[in-house]
C-alpha cells in the first residue's frame, strides 16, 4: 500500500521510528497496527529530521490483507494519528512498489520569512531571518549545484565501520531556485533524484550566506570542489524546510 | 503607548487576564512590567475568547517614563514575549487613546477548510468542515445581519446584579460577507462598531447552519427578532476566528 503524508514536523523527533521518541513512523506504525491487526514496517521517501516538515512524503507498507477499502483507512488513521501527521491519499500499489527505493526524485522547499516582525501563525513554518538578502546572488550560486556532483561538503556523512566502503554522496540536482512567492517571503526549491543527510540545510545555510554577502558567490564552486562539510555554512534551522513532493 | 499585537490564541486561555491561566494580557504586562519596572494594565481593543487568535488587536497602557524608544520596547517585548504573541508595531498615543474605547470599528475573520483532509500546518486556524456549504445562500443570510439590530439571539450575556440595568446587545453591523479566497477554503468576514460576547462564532455557526441546508435562509430574521441566545445556531469552533483589523 501507498500513502501520501503530510506532517508537521515541530511535533515529531524526526520521521525515523526510534526508542522513547515520538517520530512519524512510529505513529503511523502504531495507527496501522491498530486497524490492520498485524505487525507494520512504513517505508519514507525521505527520511525528514526533527523538525522538518513534509507536504508531500510517501509511505509504503505490507499488509497480507486485501480488498482494504483506502477510504475507510484514510479516514480511521486520521482519527487515530492526527491531526500533527495526516494522510492525504491512501492507494494500492504493486508488490514491489517502495516508496524509498522505487522514488526518482525528490521536492523540498525552503521558506524564509524577512518581515521585521514574525507573525505567530507562520513562525513554526518559515526561518526569520531579517538580514537583507540578494536574492540574485543566491540564484547565482544555486544554478552552480544543479547537475551531478559530490556533495560531500553539504552532507553529513552517515556513521559506517572503520572498514566499510566509502559511501557515495554524488547527487544529482535537477533544479535549485529561489523566487518571492509574497511579500517578506523567499522560497528555495531544490529538486534531486535523491539527498544526503541535512543536505538542503546545509545548501540554505551557505546560500544565505552568500545573500547576505557573508561569502561571494564565487566560493560556492570552491565549497563544492572542497569535499569537506567543514569548509560550508551552518545548517539552516529545520523548521522552514518541507519534504514538498516526490516522484516516481 | 499603542500596540498592534498578533497572537496564537491557541497557547493562550484568551486575551483576558485571570488567576492561575496564561492569558495574552497577562504575558504582555509581565513583559512590560519587566522592561519598564512600574506596574502596568494593558487595555484590548476585543476581550478574544480562550482559542480565538488576533493579527491586529490594538493594545493601550499608560506609562510614566516619556521618551521610550519604540523600535527598542519592541525588539525587548518580542525578545520576552514570543513567538506565540508578537508585537507589530509600537506607537506614542495621546493620554486620552484607548485601545478598548477610542475604537470605531473591529473587523473579525473566520477561515473554513473544506478539504477532504486538512493539512496540518493551517489546522489550527480553520475550522474543517466537509459537508458542501452553500456560500449564495450563507451571503444572503449575512446580508440580513448588516445595520443596526438587537443581537441578542447571536450573544452570550453578560453576568450583571439581579438589579441591575439591562446591558444593551445592540450593535452596528457595517459589513458582514462570505468569500472563496482560494481551493478548499471559505472566508467570513465582519465588521462592526464593536461585538457582543461569542457574538462572531455564533453568527458564523448560524450562517453554516444555512449554509448546509439545516436552516433556511429566511430563519435569519426571525433569530434575530426572537432575541433569544436559544434560537441561535451552536457557536463555530474558535481556532477558525481572528480578530483580523480595529478602526480608530
Amino acid at each position: 500500500m501507498r500513502l501520501l503524508v503530510a506532517y508537521d514536523g515541530g511535533a515529531f523527533s524526526g520521521f525515523a521510528k526510534n526508542l522513547n521518541i515520538r517520530s512519524v513512523a512510529g505513529v503511523l506504525e502504531e495507527g496501522l497496527e491498530r486497524i490492520l491487526r498485524h505487525p507494520v514496517v512504513v517505508t519514507g521517501a525521505g527520511r525528514t529530521d526533527r523538525g522538518v516538515h513534509a507536504r508531500g512524503q510517501v509511505i509504503s507498507f505490507d499488509t497480507y490483507l486485501d480488498r482494504l477499502d483506502p477510504v475507510k483507512l484514510r479516514r480511521s488513521l486520521n482519527g487515530l494519528c492526527g491531526p500533527d501527521v495526516i494522510v492525504r491519499e491512501v492507494s494500492a500499489a504493486p508488490a514491489d512498489f517502495d516508496a524509498r527505493f522505487s522514488a526518482t526524485s525528490r521536492t523540498y522547499r525552503y521558506e524564509i520569512d524577512t518581515a521585521e516582525t514574525a507573525m505567530p501563525f507562520t513562525a513554526r513554518y518559515r526561518w526569520h531571518f531579517t538580514a537583507p538578502l540578494s536574492v540574485e546572488d543566491m540564484n547565482a550560486a544555486a544554478s552552480v549545484l544543479v547537475g551531478l556532483h559530490d556533495f560531500t561538503s553539504f552532507c553529513r556523512r552517515p556513521p559506517t565501520a572503520v572498514d566499510a566502503p566509502a559511501v557515495s554522496l554524488r547527487r544529482t540536482v535537477h533544479a535549485a531556485q529561489w523566487s518571492v512567492p509574497g511579500e517578506d517571503r523567499l522560497r528555495f526549491e531544490i529538486t534531486a533524484g535523491a539527498f544526503c543527510h541535512q543536505m538542503v540545510r546545509s545548501i540554505v545555510g551557505t546560500l544565505v550566506d552568500i545573500g547576505r554577502a557573508k561569502r561571494r558567490v564565487d566560493e560556492i564552486a570552491s565549497i563544492l570542489e572542497a569535499r569537506d562539510r567543514a569548509v560550508a555554512g551552518d545548517l539552516a534551522p529545520p523548521h522552514g524546510l518541507f519534504l514538498w513532493h516526490v516522484g516516481y
